[in-house]
């Protein structure tokens, strides 16, 4: 075991922490993941720095803050430049490949400004965030901007699937009792099954496109982190046979929500809560239709990982490969009288996280839970450490978990942040609130969550006597909250002003500024006797290039 | 006068705004630099992003604030990637070129990373902080990190002077009364005559440059912005005959610092006291040697501007060309018990700033003065226009000051913003603090100045009751100051958490981000009867590409 694992990130899309049993679903059993926290840590309260796809997973792929790396909503470019783990990985010797979802956006105009081709070996990488793509596909077809056609529609096609589309008139659409294709781009049709069989959804391509890759990578021997990035339960909500109607109404949780919430006198809440998304979700009907196609894509993928961990076990590849399962966000499902995610409710903002590490120093915390309040960006910097790559700390912001999967001292986190661009939004425009402006930012410290919302008062929640979140305090005149609003926005102002960007600053550069005279400058110093006692060196020797004239 | 304006954006190194006579030095008389601010307008309260070189000039040379670029300190490279002035004027069909000194150092990480060869045209442009560099020349030799030898080292060679390091040897050292060499970097030696005739010394070089640049330019007929830089009257402090003995004590302005300053129980501030270049500057003898020769090299620079205009003023050039003069921070020869730079008192944060607009919609603002709060980074978005170029704005965090020349509304600004890394600095080890969070801010509303020290209680000073800043309220109990804290500090948050990295939002980006429907992705729709209701769209059109299977 003294060689260097390999590393398998899987990631599933708007997974919910609390729709796994490990995590406490009381209908819906996912035994290949629950074994996976047996075999491993289970954490439990794990932030992701945006509660939607695209800033969540740029900041896990460059482990760095939204405010960070720039790219603050779906669709807008990573810049060229900005360091990746997969840029960290290869400096270690180690391959950093993709099979699944990014949902990157390549930054064209950056690439062009340093003469970048796009379709070049650094262009390609450039424009995968820093992956190695073996396979890319972001699972949302057709999407005009990124994606008309994958390698997965290719595949249905030679299994004879025929459409201009295949990934929506098969995958993800399903046939009524007539016969007649619907779409599960319409919630109503999310209790149809699937218009595939199970092996031939994107579920199953996916985990035998990740097989596919570990078979190839064990030739060639290099030590590699593969990240097997699933879309689904992402929507469209449907799911193929038999899992379309494996739960029913009586499987469903109650929703998280009191009437108090609806009227709630906070403009941005309210907004929210008018969107028509959310308006959508917190009718019960909705809830009824989705939630069962949303258990059924869980409980697929569940599956779908056990075939994945069986042959890992099969080809030895399981006693030397650390694996980890997390999500990007999690799925509001009409809790909180809200739908999709985007805001900072525990059910949108805090993900599942479970880590294995077969190395015997992680043998004393198998089976155990972890309470550490832990970032999304905390796993870059804990891959790099496993594949032998030096700690980057000017430039990876989260911190190194190996100390939490060896049960040994050296973490510690006060605050979890996470940020969100809701410039987009038709909210913004009803609220009048200016594009730039149209910003939230979470900073919890695992009791107090505290909201800041620009141009609205604070929203804030206190986990330990509201744990489902119910109340909104942001405006509450109890002593003990106004003192908290003023410590988290105390906090929150120290982090935003730490560096975020001096990504420069490497050793080697700090070094070269102490020291002066050793450049040959000097500053302030009055006459030779002055430079030699401060210095203890003869001045006319200071000069590592300089001479008096011949 | 319809054709596009060149623009020569003039810099000094370290000059304060009050070492000129058209801000108000009694014994300093600069006519040449006073007829500009005759021509144009003259800028009473403009603050630079950082009061030390390389990140001041890092702002203004990519128009944004230390904290977006992240090149916090001198010798810390400016990341690929980052969008300089030059990349938006080549944008817009204009030329920016450099004559002299810039502080860049390049990211060679960066490069070998995006497969950029340093030696290419964008290698070096990327290298030369999107430059392209007519004459590189940082002034500092020997610097064994950034220069070793310069064109200029070559000119002295060529004239017949011999050295190893001219520079040093004849234009930075003087000859005592026994013809020995005496190294300016020696502060005692300050009084002397530079070993160069003053027609063959850095000042008067780089005015050569720019004429032969100039010349050059005029031929291709290329619009340009040619950024004039010259290393003086930055240290070493030393100027050619007959300016070195032009002034004397009676021509030095008292010292602007109190004795109470001296007692301040501010960590911080009573460590910059103590840091040897300031207890050096504190010296009346060090403020005598020093300062006349400082005088000097303006006034020898005032002399050659004046050598410049005249010869734009023979050429035609000065009709079609903006011209703005500038500095890059200030220097506390002894102010406040301080020396060189690096904190916020107006003497070193503060900079001159002159810009003349030949355009007729500048001539009702000609000879005015601007009581405006002006940012260094204003310049860029202020060349970028007159140049014809887009606005930029969620890249270029300046504000075009062109309604200021012009005398029409529409600029606008609450507060100026100026950062400083002390991570280098040995009180940083003495103060016991990190390397990440030895920083401090300005924000100043143009009465309040707050400086925020992390770690530490703020700074503050009253620019109403207090022009001269030799009070610390930044821990006043007095319910007036109190206020003002609590109203900067949360000025400040907010000015934080803005978008500084956003820098791919181009309208087209968050343009595609609107009408969800029109990229074929749907949230939250029941049926198509809803979908048409809210989009007024049939739902079987919405898709660009996807139909149903034939």
């Amino acid at each position: 075991m003294s060689r260097t694992p390999n590393v398998l990130w899987i990631m599933a899309d708007q997974l919910r922490f609390d729709y796994l049993s490990c995590y406490g679903h009381p209908h819906l059993h996912t035994p290949h993941i629950d074994a996976l926290a047996k075999r491993g840590v289970q954490f439990d309260k794990t932030y992701v720095q945006s509660p939607v796809c695209g800033p969540s997973r740029m900041s896990a792929y460059t482990g760095r803050y939204v405010r960070s790396h720039g790219a603050t909503w779906n669709g807008m470019p990573l810049r060229v430049g900005e360091p990746t783990l997969g840029d960290h990985l290869r400096s270690a010797g180690a391959r950093a490949v993709l099979v699944g979802k990014t949902h990157m956006t390549a930054d064209q105009e950056g690439m062009a400004w340093l003469g970048i081709d796009p379709a070049s070996e650094i262009g390609v990488r450039v424009s995968e965030c820093g992956f190695e793509a073996f396979e890319r596909d972001d699972g949302l077809h057709p999407d005009s901007e990124r994606q008309r056609w994958s390698a997965y529609d290719d595949y249905l096609v030679s299994l004879g699937y025929k459409s201009d589309n295949p990934w929506e008139d098969f995958a993800n659409s399903g046939l009524d009792e007539d016969g007649e294709l619907m779409s599960a781009w319409l919630l109503k049709n999310s209790r149809l099954a699937a218009n595939v069989p199970e092996e031939h959804s994107e579920t199953a391509y996916m985990t035998n496109r990740a097989i596919d890759f570990m078979t190839e990578a064990q030739k060639d021997g290099t030590p590699w982190m593969c990240h097997l990035s699933y879309i689904k339960p992402h929507w469209p909500y449907i799911v193929p046979a038999p899992y379309h109607d494996m739960y029913g109404s009586e499987h469903i949780v109650d929703p998280i929500r009191s009437d108090a919430e609806r009227t709630v006198d906070h403009p941005l809440l309210r907004a929210y809560q008018n969107a028509r998304v959310c308006k959508s979700f917190s009718r019960d009907h909705v809830r009824e239709h989705v939630i069962p196609a949303y258990m059924g894509l869980i409980k697929q993928l569940d599956d779908n990982l056990g075939r994945l961990f069986a042959w890992m076990d099969e080809t030895g590849l399981s006693e030397n490969t650390i694996i980890a399962f997390t999500s990007d966000h999690g799925d509001y499902m009409g809790d909180h009288w809200m739908g999709d995610k985007d805001f900072y409710h525990e059910v949108a903002v805090k993900v599942p996280l479970i880590i294995t590490d077969p190395r015997p120093q992680a043998d004393a915390t198998r089976g155990t839970r972890s309470g550490e309040l832990v970032e999304m960006i905390d796993l870059a910097p804990t891959f790099l450490n496993a594949l032998g790559g030096a700690p980057k700390p000017h430039i990876l912001e989260g911190r190194d978990l190996t100390p939490l999967l060896h049960g040994t001292s050296g973490f510690s986190r006060r605050f979890a942040i996470s940020e969100h661009d809701y410039s987009s939004f038709e909210m913004a425009q009803e609220l009048g609130v200016r594009q730039e402006d149209a910003r939230t930012v979470m900073i919890h410290d695992g009791r107090w969550k505290y909201i800041r919302c620009e141009g609205f008062a604070p929203v804030m929640f206190d986990l330990e006597t509201d744990p489902q979140e119910l109340r909104d305090i942001g405006s509450s005149d109890a002593p003990e909250h106004v003192t908290a609003r003023a410590e988290m926005e105390c906090a929150l102002t120290t982090w935003a002003l730490q560096h975020h960007t001096r990504i420069t600053a490497t050793a080697d550069v700090l070094a070269s500024q102490h020291n002066a005279a050793g450049t040959g400058i000097l500053i302030g110093f009055w006459d030779a006797a002055e430079f030699e006692e401060v210095t203890g060196t003869p001045f006319d020797s200071f000069q590592p290039i300089g001479k008096p004239p011949a």
